[in-house]
């Protein structure tokens, strides 16, 4: 084996099909199937297939908005860093992280709370179709909770895979009470390049038809 | 539960002393639990308590590069997201990925190979101690065996937990079977996120002296 064996299509399109024999032959509802397979593909974890959750048609919900020019919000700069710029700019999407900025964390000082609470503030200002994706705070979960439930925040879709072992599967579970679209990775597991994993399969499905599933 | 209820800080160390209840009495040298219970913190997987080895000493190695104010490049920028920033200053040291770098795009398209192996060619002009931290392309880590047989490369530290289901697993055991000091994530599971626990559990066993193992 040398270093320049295969092609990284090659590759991916390859490790899909491995995917799919190994799920045996579960299947899953067709837009639904890409987001899993792609979550397995990041982590080589196949529980995935098991504790990821679509409530109120949130792929389709997903699609909409993308194609609508959503924002994403990440709630990590690294889950921003793993979304594919060039499929965003494709649709006039964007994707934006407010853990860094001076206001956020003067905010989150101010009302002796976390930057992931102050950042879900600040997104109450974002125009248009919102997607907020959190892998990493489920602090950041609960405080959209209860923004949606003031009536101040309405996402076309929620990703909440925060990862963790203090308050993240009960953040999940409090997501999904909601009414709102959501994608959910039940349990302890998640993280940032799931996030991104998920948003990918969401946008290649629009942006690279007939490319791997 | 409220979105205020606990820090960061005081959930980071509750996060921990599950890990160490749920690890059983199972021990693991010093230098090396601090980055065994990282990888599971950031993954809430606990099967890398078996899958994580560290060949020559490699804990003790990537400490002593990083108090001599080592360069730790990676193969993503999401992975490079993740590497504390704070942390690295405080030791002199960086990170940098080169994936993005329109030179290493164009040797790249020159040579008809992948960006992450032109990548690892670039890595041979870095002075000083190096550490490379791999968390996506099993064809970087193969280059990389390439270059240190031609002895054009002699990193002080390789963290090779590539993720994925295609050269992966064989990629990894390219790499343990060099003499060079190495983390590896045996098997098909690793990625960004692990990349970036496992740098950040060594550069905090220097900065935080005291903070949760």
């Amino acid at each position: 084996m040398d270093s320049k064996e295969m092609a990284p299509g090659d590759i991916e399109r390859r490790s899909f099909e491995i995917i799919t024999e190994e799920l045996g032959g579960r299947t899953f509802p067709p837009l639904e199937e890409p987001v899993v397979k792609r979550v397995i593909h990041t982590t080589a974890d196949f529980s995935y297939a098991d504790s990821l959750v679509f409530t109120h048609d949130a792929a389709h919900c997903a699609l909409d908005a993308l194609r609508a020019g959503a924002t994403v919000l990440t709630d990590t700069n690294m889950a921003l860093a793993g979304i594919s710029k060039p499929a965003l700019a494709k649709l006039g999407c964007k994707a934006v992280c407010y853990m860094a900025d001076p206001d956020v964390a003067a905010a989150a000082r101010a009302a002796g709370t976390t930057r992931a609470v102050a950042s879900m503030d600040k997104a109450c200002g974002i125009e248009g179709p919102l997607i907020v994706a959190v892998g990493n705070a489920p602090t950041a979960l609960l405080r959209l909770a209860e923004l949606m439930d003031a009536g101040k925040i309405a996402p076309a879709l929620v990703v909440g895979v925060p990862v963790g072992f203090v308050n993240v599967v009960e953040a999940k579970e409090e997501l999904l009470a909601r009414r709102v679209p959501a994608i959910v990775a039940r349990g302890r597991k998640g993280g940032s390049t799931v996030t991104a994993a998920i948003m990918n399969a969401l946008l290649y499905q629009i942006t690279r038809p007939g490319g791997p599933k």
